[in-house]
């Protein structure tokens, strides 16, 4: 299941410390003119380093594109890439070979194929998210063609969150600061917890809100292909995410019907509604309003503490990680939510197409 | 898509005013003894009318399987079904052929197949949930014999909520009351607000909790095909769902690292984690512990309130619900989380098994 | 695997004597007629009984369509349909519960599953071919917009075979005769053979030719899913089919390539091809001529003569068929043959629209 | 569609001209050993130079594998891989830039995404089939296991057949000769007429036989999924496939029931067949005897004289190949067909093993 979506595919494949991380897209169309400089940008947005809060390793990851591509544009044809690997501190990782870090997936991996790639997490290791943002970056691509603008920001870091609607912030923000947060007041708040929290050697978790914005009425399919459903699915893929909702989410609860219904209004021909707590989708259909949706992640559970575990013959140890680990997963998060989005988006707008 | 899992798959037809809801389901394992009264018992939960709070139409779904069975015992052949439709009122939905019931699913279906049914809402009406309640029945006799188990609660309705973990409440309450709730103080609570709601021509949502004990470790896929993703995808699916999280969720966002993460340990040769903060699953993947979610549902949008709306022709309209319906699906909503949950678990079972 | 098809998918379930054969098209695009007289006119085509040569059980099949309409037309939603069965004479039966029948499925199915629905064949019966015949008639409805004809016809049975291109036929005189054969001595001759062979208990096989005609340029997909690749596989999982080739196919072998080589030649403003050996398709996709291909059958392993066989114990044993069976399956196979053409037509169809 | 199989699946990309031939294998089971020169062998069986009669392009292809692997074995991880592409005459191209060559993909491909790469075919080239090579050698690794053998051979060119069964041939002799073929004295008069043929500057084509055993009772899905269908179905996407056939195959239409039905008989315990018409699969699943089928092959296209054809403005013209090309490509074929049937019996056996 290294594969996603129905029509726009990307597969994935690659560890954090073997040759390369790669895949490659399925079904893209063809003719769209491939802008290298954007992808690698794209792809440099979720690098590690970027500011003294995140993974200070000094990663230099360069994407090759290797099939589908003719003069300069996609030719229909499957589109191979790969982005090497380097900087291998192998013996960082021996420890680790041997024990079980909490909250990770050695264990799982370790009882499901009696075997796993122990060097620098192996396969669930986050490098892995270097596929999803090219695949992403090839999706946007094609979007842009139909005017759909996605963007995903953070929006919550432990208990510093943005309590206003997107509409009420000025998301060009967002790339302004190493928190990508469009609030700049939060965002220094934001900022200054995690370094506090990474200097205990602790790690600490949040919240992703993404809007897309242009998307036409129609992308969702029935019952099991509501688009909501495949957006939370693609969320939810991500390491470390805990939780998706859209629209009013887990608020709904405490909303009365006649509260969060959304009435339509004729505007100048157009149907639209004049409130969105649907979050743009209705009956798991895209209504034309903007979608919106929030992922919860957790903290990432590699701390520069020690703690307890056990080995892989079953006796109880302890663990301390070593080398540089990001305190805080969110801001590196950020394109990937929208790497996901992308596809998933370009996907069913396909899957719209086929009748 | 309509169509659910990867290897034991259930398909879904029928509307609510058409001649019957059916479906099937392939990839069932063969030689299981059928149990129709287990069966027809789990459709019957999520029947209207088992209380003045929910609808009060008099459904007598009565589930007939068609294929697939020999001498009272699957046969590994697919195993179609169906239930009839009774009790159609068509006129009473004469109005809504005309005019875009607010947040229902009428509006994007018109537009992206240019016709719907819009007789008691087609298609996306809750009727189609039947299928889910019949496949997850033989999901769960498949899972009786792995002894996984699956129970599902109302944890919230608007503003009263369940706080503690599900292992402080005794679940064998839950079908003892309306709301299908395991706190019988909350219960009552949420049964008066809700029938307040109601005469006030109003709905309210809330929350449904679902624990998955007996799960081994192992279940879940790589990278997209997450254990926790599938589950999301699953749940998102459902009429009115809003959101969905798993373990901490998204309170995960205030937790540290150190908070959250869950420590192994052995216990008489078995590794366990003390804590269980990631909720049963690791890296995509089943841990052995228990498995726990939540799903956040919106309020019915089908209100006995005039609602301002607009009519097929664009013309602005206004437009008030008849007939019976609910003003919260939550207790209907528990046996169908479950059925949802049953299916994803055999699915990745099966998936586990094929190596 | 009892669906069949991506976008334009059939689902199917039922055995030769349970209650019904069943299933379901989803991806039925919407707004197309619904067409009753035409869909049971090809269900009929299937029936047995048409003549003193195929079965003479009087089955009396009547389609039922469940779901998916509205006011005579498709809504885009999935189509459920059923067709009763009657006339179970289960005791005729008996005797294969206890032994296999050779060259049936018997002894494979016993063997995987562990357990079989032993009457009328269960779900291996050709009853099973029913709802092929209702998802090509669905299909056929929707290629009429598109000017898409197929027609299949019978061009073999056993050594009295029809030697010449389809385009030296008139095709309209297939369904004049038992056999669906365009040339009436051939037909003749095969049917005096078949009685012939049925008055010795045995059984005859053949080949069936079929043309799709109106086709555009550009069905088929790259690599795995070559346009001949879905023909084939759907012929070849219609009971008794033994071979698939189009085109030129395995005479391909002895043409030099200066000699099946189609040059192209601009027609008006059109390119087109002079020849056409490669049967409508280059490189996997429609070239825009007409694509044709042969599917071959083996005789129907059920013989009105003693067997030598072995029963479900092991231990070996005589058997010999009971009742009515059809002595030579050709002329019931060729509806089925038109149906899984036009369905894969139509799926691709709709995935070349995928862009 | 550059995904083949269900639950071992590989991806491929990559075209002739292009930086590398590459892919990925998903779902191999964990804990296999890789044996690298294995591997590297299978892909110098398809390579093209190996004697006058194939390409005399001095391909050195050697395969990287990317990721799966940990210490020499398998993880259960995607193992992407790739090869690179050398000795690239792009010029010598240049031509079928402008005009379409007769029977290749070049016409569809252009239609259907309105842009090709015309270098070396692009990805409609033979240069694809090292990825089925790759995945067809490690899921050997794998049937290793299983001690299942996948052996085919040239049985045919032009009109120089073996009309034997493969029980009658020292199938080791196989790979002896440049042809493939077991027969040496036909292997003599194959290579001679194909060496004729080249000097005419024309090609030619033939039939590959298939040998499976080993196989157990029990591979194979219900109705669509029948391993013939299977087998079919990934035999027809290799480049110039024109037909397959299984068991009897096409010369079943000329054998009574009663000649071509295979009796079961008790061989100490194990339920046999006296005969094997059937093939090794009866009602779609494998009954433990010899899995055996027929591929037949159209002659290469590409030929060194002068053809008529249409260019891309649609103006007739002229095409005459240069550089070298095979004239004919069935020796080079007989590993693709191997490694296509070993792909889809590992992904049955892997389907079969989940439940």
């Amino acid at each position: 299941m290294n594969t996603f979506g129905n029509l726009f595919r990307l597969t994935s494949f690659g560890e954090s410390h073997g040759s390369c991380i790669g895949g490659m897209i399925d079904g893209c169309p063809a003719g769209i003119m491939v802008d290298m400089d954007f992808i690698q940008h794209e792809l440099d947005r979720r690098k590690p380093g970027q500011s003294t809060i995140t993974t200070s390793r000094n990663e230099n990851d360069r994407v090759e594109l290797l099939s589908g591509i003719y003069e300069g544009q996609t030719t229909g044809m499957p589109i191979g890439f790969l982005v090497r690997n380097e900087n291998h501190h192998t013996n960082d990782y021996e420890e680790i070979k041997q024990a079980f870090r909490p909250s990770h997936a050695d264990f799982t991996y370790q009882k499901k194929y009696g075997i796993r790639d122990p060097r620098g997490g192996g396969r669930s290791s986050a490098r892995e998210t270097i596929s999803r943002c090219v695949g992403g970056a090839i999706a946007k691509l094609v979007l842009n063609q139909y005017n759909i603008k996605i963007q995903a920001y953070t929006s919550r870091v432990a208990h510093i969150r943005l309590d206003k609607s997107y509409k009420d912030y000025d998301l060009s923000l967002t790339e302004t600061n190493v928190i990508r947060c469009p609030d700049l007041q939060k965002a220094s708040e934001m900022e200054q917890y995690i370094a506090r929290i990474k200097e205990e050697g602790d790690t600490v978790g949040g919240v992703i809100s993404c809007v897309i914005q242009g998307v036409q009425v129609g992308l969702g399919e029935p019952l099991f292909g509501k688009l909501h459903a495949a957006l939370g699915s693609a969320m939810l893929s991500i390491n470390a995410a805990k939780g998706f909702d859209y629209g009013l989410g887990f608020e709904a609860a405490c909303y009365k019907g006649s509260e969060q219904n959304d009435s339509f209004y004729n505007d100048n021909g157009q149907i639209r509604t004049h409130t969105n707590y649907s979050g743009g989708i209705q009956g798991g259909v895209s209504n034309g309003e903007d979608i919106y949706f929030r992922v919860a992640f957790k903290a990432v559970p590699t701390l520069l503490k020690e703690q307890s575990t056990v080995d892989i013959d079953g006796n109880e140890t302890l663990l301390k990680a070593r080398g540089r680990h990001d305190p805080c997963v969110l801001p590196r998060a950020v394109p990937i939510v929208e790497a996901m989005a992308a596809m998933t988006i370009l996907d069913y707008l396909l899957l719209g197409n086929a009748k």
